[in-house]
């Protein structure tokens, strides 16, 4: 039978998603816990691969056994094996077609950047942080011609192994709450360091350094090499996943909301 | 001359506020770097001694040095030398009357907790965590009954040094905002232990394992043995300080503002 977990995660104690030699991964963290739940090895499949400080507040997976156990076994009983800053949310039995990677219609990321002259201490880790006031209303005209589909190869990590680099941005809004600003983009499929590389060039038209109105250029050079850096994990979040209705899923989207 | 500094620090990287042998204090860290940048012996005086785990948004401190600095290098050349997890946020000249012990007339604290069946994952050591649904409304009736003027000894810890247990509450408020219940409390100043012995006590009644009106009764007993247990430090923040407007110190008071 095949499963589905709702899982979130601190992800600066974890070398990224995915599955490394060493165990460092949070994949490795939660099939070493659904290993010992299942009795038999375990390889989950998860909508996003996030990188290295990336957090997830709705990471989406799903993994089959023939182990029968009640559903919250599979949260409870794998919480207690793994380390308190991965947690798995929810758990569901699911059509065995389901595919949490192949069938994500869409996915939701929020970057949380604080900004004031001196570092944050406690969200140390879990909020990028720029020193220099910026202007919201320029980044916002920016984030818009974001919009739609585009050929994002100018925001795209050379990296990067997707076959394609477009994608359809459906949306990409920021706003000031004190000294934080949250970025949301929501897309069918994000490329490798995309969402930092767009932060990145907000924060540059934020300080003034970029136009609001370069974003086009950028786009249709399609260089890398033009763009603005990629900006610090710290601060993004996968917030939420799209799945279509028929799946019967629980709710795969969280908000984040931090501020001081 | 004297100075005074607010300071932000993340709590659960500290064995608390207070200078320890071993030099794990959070004012260790501070003294530390200040002798760096003064050149000579200092020792600081702080508005609230925090506990273990306990975080603080503005924690103010004051010191006495002859060495002159622009205040800048108070802040940015002190905090070159701390880890991350403190932060110096401003530094001013103050009259050399000035005890940022003693002239403080209020302390504001707030608790975070997160209410809901899996433990935090993200903000974990940064929030409480409460797995039962709990009865907002009946927190907050029991919540009133402690503002004024009480003897808490109901609420202070075995070890407090206070001379005495009578203090007055100015504010006793909770709300929450999706999954948090973030808890506000000011008062001339506060016991050991009483901020989360209080919230214990609030816990207790939201899950109805207490009476909304069982607070008078605890208050009158003066017997913390009556009370429900201590609650964890995670989710306590020192958010304010108080002092008389003719010292003329920057804003002391800030917010926190977590939920997922």
């Amino acid at each position: 039978m095949r499963i589905a977990l709702g899982v979130e995660y601190d992800g600066s104690h974890f070398c990224g998603w995915q599955s490394q030699p060493g165990g460092c991964g949070v994949q490795d963290a939660l099939e070493r816990a659904l290993q010992v739940l299942a009795g038999h090895d375990v390889r989950v499949t998860a909508a996003g691969r996030t990188d290295t400080g990336v957090h997830a507040l709705s990471q989406v997976v799903h993994f089959d056994t023939d182990t029968e156990r009640p559903m919250t076994a599979w949260v409870r009983g794998v919480n207690a094996h793994m380390p308190g800053w991965v947690r798995v949310l929810w758990a569901q039995h699911v059509d065995a077609r389901f595919n949490a990677r192949f069938d994500a219609h869409s996915r939701r990321y929020q970057y949380i950047l604080v900004n004031q002259a001196v570092a944050p201490a406690v969200l140390a880790g879990k909020v990028g942080w720029f020193h220099l006031p910026l202007d919201v209303h320029a980044m916002q005209q920016a984030a818009e011609q974001l919009l739609g589909e585009h050929d994002f190869s100018a925001f795209r990590a050379a990296e990067c192994q997707a076959k394609s680099p477009v994608r359809t941005l459906t949306e990409a809004s920021l706003a000031r709450q004190g000294n934080s600003i949250t970025f949301s983009f929501s897309a069918n499929a994000f490329l490798h360091h995309q969402v930092r590389n767009m932060v990145g060039m907000l924060v540059y038209v934020g300080k003034g350094k970029l136009q609001a109105n370069a974003v086009q250029m950028l786009l249709s050079e399609r260089d890398r090499r033009l763009s603005p850096p990629t900006f610090a994990p710290d601060g993004l979040y996968l917030a939420g996943v799209g799945y279509d209705a028929h799946w019967g899923l629980p709710c795969t989207t969280r908000s984040v909301n931090l501020s001081l």
